[in-house]
């Protein structure tokens, strides 16, 4: 079994409140590499460009994630990627977004990439992800995530994706912009009903909320002392999330225990991710420390429901 | 034994996408005593006017709240406080606030009342809150809330109050306002150190975490498909939780387990209170009701957390 991932590979450049970073390794793709690798063996498919250095394609191989689909763009740059966050690290601003090689990326997949039982579409345009999943004839169980801006400028070839995944993962406010519904219970009930089988919106500190026709999940974020770079949390998360996935599925359809279970592994890595810059702290991290973030979230959820007295 | 609190009754305008109410029967300590009252006897501190109705004091006597100390002042008006929601229910706008009685209010304090073993200090002027707290000399755990307001201009005052209660119940972007710190953790930590042995933060749409010595419990809200009004959600929670922990203490401290038991009855409480306007929800709940959600919220809320097969 493998896991491939379609998406951005990127240099961040990154300002917040506890340091800066002229330029590191970042990118939907190269995030959700390294968190998944901890589960199974990853196929990224992504393209880079001249400036892309040895280090870069080290990091992208961590825990063995296979490259051979990294498209290498002769003469072209990588994606460039500039932001800052206030003081609270909650909300940031974009400075610079050079899409370079990827303005023009048409993703190729080799046949070992299409016959990934398990397939996460990243955030890129909808009529990409399209292609993709339909070139992915191998693919069992399809995630996806999406931006604002994809839903403002591409609405309908994104509900066109939508309905040929298993799971949509999305900020929860991007939900709520998606369906028109004012309540995140009524948005995922409207996704449901278009194709998906599970839902999952992304809450930032919060947490994340997993919606299937089983009821909801709610899993916290894990709670830190400190928060340094926020980059790249979403695709860390869906990282663990699918991840987790690819290495347990083995029945249709997946379990709405397994998806819990997999909402934590994701939180645990995102945890993880945030506590550094870029890719610095997941790329070092060990299974034990995984473990005990996703020990720890179960003890921080846990509580007696036995019925009370009340008056009347 | 029985519980106190302290705060504003009031008449309240609102008007939110679902409808509106021109005038109908609000204010802290009202939502409060409704949701407490399901776990203990409620004794309710605040002042009204001549326009306090007998449908109102009706509704505050519910499920057998006392209101020998509620104070009519002759001549007086009501608090009033109108107020309109935006399309997703979750920011407001106070159009009008008139304090009327509650402007001059001094708390007089029946001996009953001071007797009581458990105090809820609602959101009202922190010199106004320690006075009670003092007059107090029966409470073995005091409870209080707050707002941004004491916060920017009653800072030093508010900080006395704090040092002298068990717990502390806040918005969590109040806390992090209250000690200048930018994660709810480090925030809670401080507030620990200050002398309250619980911090409450709630976090609105997105649940509520509670912080003891003993470590972070969160809990998410009720997933609803409709909110209709949200107005009073807070105290509804603060009652629920004050209210489960003053009818189930028989230690000191009043351990980390009694108090996540007691933030899932807030959250299912509050959960009903806006589903419909003010207190017309939580005035007609049942206890099967009230059990029902909070048997939701585990099964929300739980994972398998045996540890997976990870790669290195």
């Amino acid at each position: 079994m493998s896991l491939t991932v379609v998406g951005s590979i990127a240099y961040d450049a990154v300002k917040t409140p506890f340091g800066e970073r002229e330029r590191m390794l970042g990118g939907a793709a190269t995030h959700f590499a390294l968190a998944a690798s901890f589960f199974d063996e990853v196929r990224v498919v992504g393209p880079v460009g001249d400036d892309f250095d040895p280090e870069s394609w080290e990091t992208l191989r961590t825990r063995g994630t296979v490259t051979d689909d990294v498209e290498h763009v002769p003469g072209g740059k990588t994606f460039f990627w500039k932001g800052e966050y206030d003081a609270n690290v909650n909300s940031r601003e974009t400075l610079v977004t050079d899409l370079n090689v990827f303005e023009t990326f048409q993703p190729k997949l080799s046949e070992a990439s299409t016959r990934s039982e398990v397939l996460f579409l990243a955030n890129i345009q909808p009529e990409l992800q399209l292609q993709v999943r339909e070139a992915c004839t191998g693919a069992r169980w399809v995630a996806m995530d999406s931006m604002d801006l994809w839903i403002n400028i591409a609405h309908e070839a994104l509900l066109r994706v939508i309905r040929t995944v298993d799971c949509l993962i999305l900020n929860d406010e991007e939900l709520e912009m998606l369906t028109g519904r004012p309540t995140l219970a009524q948005a995922a009930q409207e996704i449901l009903s278009w194709g998906p089988s599970a839902v999952v919106a992304k809450q930032g500190k919060y947490g994340a909320v997993l919606v299937t026709e089983d009821g909801f999940f709610a899993l916290p974020a894990y709670p830190l002392q400190h928060v340094v770079d926020p980059t790249g949390a979403g695709d860390t998360f869906a990282g663990g999330f699918v991840g987790f996935v690819a290495a347990h599925r083995n029945e249709e359809p997946v379990s709405d225990d397994l998806l819990r279970r997999a909402m934590a592994y994701g939180t645990a890595l995102a945890s993880y991710n945030v506590e550094e810059f870029g890719t610095e702290r997941v790329a070092r991290l060990t299974a034990d420390e995984v473990h005990a973030r996703v020990e720890d979230l179960a003890r921080m959820t846990s509580f007696n429901a036995e019925p009370a007295a009340l008056r009347m």
